[in-house]
């Protein structure tokens, strides 16, 4: 099995309502590797500057994910910052600074190239494409994006959308692409563009996932503390790839527990700040969460004589 | 068994981006009876003025809704009167007339105080409390509230939260009055001012459940077509109760299908304005879409080889 990421590797500075940080680990390919190589072995492609601090990724490596095509090149790292308020949704972002993330252009190693499932985190589509070109067979290809790009990039991205097998957009996403208010309708006019799967992100209340055969809803779990809800969705990404990878299943059983596990892992992100409630998180924690979310929503059948 | 409810009985005004109806039957009693008379028998405490049209609720006692106690009075029905857009979340309140509602004060028969189970609408908190004091050996009581009533009759809502054992409230109402943004952590604070649990409404995003002993999350079933969100809280309402008082149990299984239950019709009734989808529906109807909800939230547990 073998999972490949290109996104962003960032530094962010953050702020929310319980803490403040500079310059931390950031960027949807860092969050999705920090979540996926819980499960799985990981390859990232993506660009920092000369100013990264590569150490500072050395807890990716013991884990066994492939770093060798993240590019270090002259100039700055891709830095991002926001704020978020007292309902620690959408935040608002203060700064964005693209610098060597502006010349990034993903080239695969002939390794890389074989990866049997690819994650597209949230970048220009006609890059995103560029690396499903040099891809040689992959198994399932998801990919995120978001407004600037649906906007901006639409004929690039109703290219992409064909060969997407599950697209991960938000609520407003969802809508913005389809131009439908209604999510369910939003998601299947997603699927009538090319896209074979939609999972729709809806932040602190969860994910629901609408295939050709079936519908899923898993919610977020409710934790008494949030302190950071960047990377909620790229690690739930990672948390999904993951798991199909490490099952080497796209089922709908599978499916479903990918779903649920990208929640998983996504609850932890968000109770500490950057990666770090990732670090030193183990597989038995993520399991004993997964068993909660199956306590959390599991109801009975109702009894015959009931109605 | 026996279920009763007060609140109000209305005359809705009601707009959104999917059509307008002047003068429809509204009012927390009237969607939550509608809702809980498919499942037990339920009686109705509440007032209506001389203008109101008394035939529109035939469907209810063709159902054995007991309508003895709702009073007509001289005067005007309450009137409400309100405005959607195309997010379908909270109305624009565009004009609200008490009317008769102005002087309402619950009188319960003799028979009504036997009630085992009762519903307090959304009023004055110190008429919540007068219903109880006439009740005579209620095995359950379940109280709605709102912003206007938790921020001008904190002390009499407060009095009352020791007598209920399911507050029902949204996101917003949850918070205010905990004072804590963290939905978790809110209804717990609620539980600790006596509420025995909480059951937090999250409109398009479904409904938690906060007990003692568990938490549990229902989400709102997946629509393509809503039409008018009103009265989804109260027919909530109504299939939670309305399923208990069917069930006779207030157990932790009892509590979870009530809580899926409430979700269930409450999806039925945003499908059409007023309560016109839940005239005509069926036991078979309900049961089949409990039946989809679980579909919509099953996954199966982790073969052990994966973590």
């Amino acid at each position: 099995m073998s999972l490949l990421v290109v996104g962003s590797v960032a530094l962010d500075s953050v702020e929310t309502p319980f803490g403040k940080r500079d310059d931390v680990l950031g960027g949807s390919a860092t969050y999705f590797s920090s979540a996926a190589s819980l499960l799985t072995q990981v390859t990232v492609v993506g660009v920092v500057g000369d100013d990264f601090p590569l150490a500072q990724l050395d807890f990716l490596r013991r884990r066994g994910v492939d770093l060798d095509a993240l590019e270090s090149v002259r100039g700055k790292t891709f830095r991002w910052k926001g704020r978020y308020g007292f309902d620690l949704n959408a935040p608002e972002t203060l700064d964005t600074q693209l610098n060597v993330f502006e010349r990034f252009s993903p080239k695969l190693s002939p390794q890389a190239r074989k990866a049997e499932r690819i994650f597209l985190g949230n970048i220009d589509p006609e890059l995103q494409m560029r690396v499903l070109d040099q891809a040689e067979r992959p198994r399932l290809v998801c990919a995120d994006t978001m407004n600037y790009w649906i906007s901006s990039r639409r004929p690039q991205l109703l290219k992409l959308l064909p060969r997407v097998d599950v697209l991960m957009v938000n609520d407003g996403e969802v809508r913005q692409l389809a131009g439908e208010s209604n999510v369910l309708k939003a998601a299947q006019a997603v699927q009538r563009l090319g896209a074979k799967s939609v999972v729709v992100k809806r932040g602190e209340y969860g994910a629901l996932l609408v295939t050709s055969e079936h519908n899923f809803f898993a919610p977020a779990f409710p934790l008494a503390d949030v302190r950071d809800p960047t990377g909620a969705g790229d690690s739930f990404a990672g948390g999904f790839l993951g798991l199909l990878d490490r099952l080497d299943a796209a089922g709908p059983t599978s499916l479903r527990q990918a779903t649920v596990m990208g929640c998983t892992i996504a609850s932890f992100t968000v109770e500490e700040f950057s990666v770090d409630r990732l670090r030193d998180l183990d597989l038995g924690q993520v399991r004993r969460r997964f068993e909660a979310f199956r306590q959390l929503v599991h109801f009975d059948e109702l009894p015959d004589h009931v109605c």
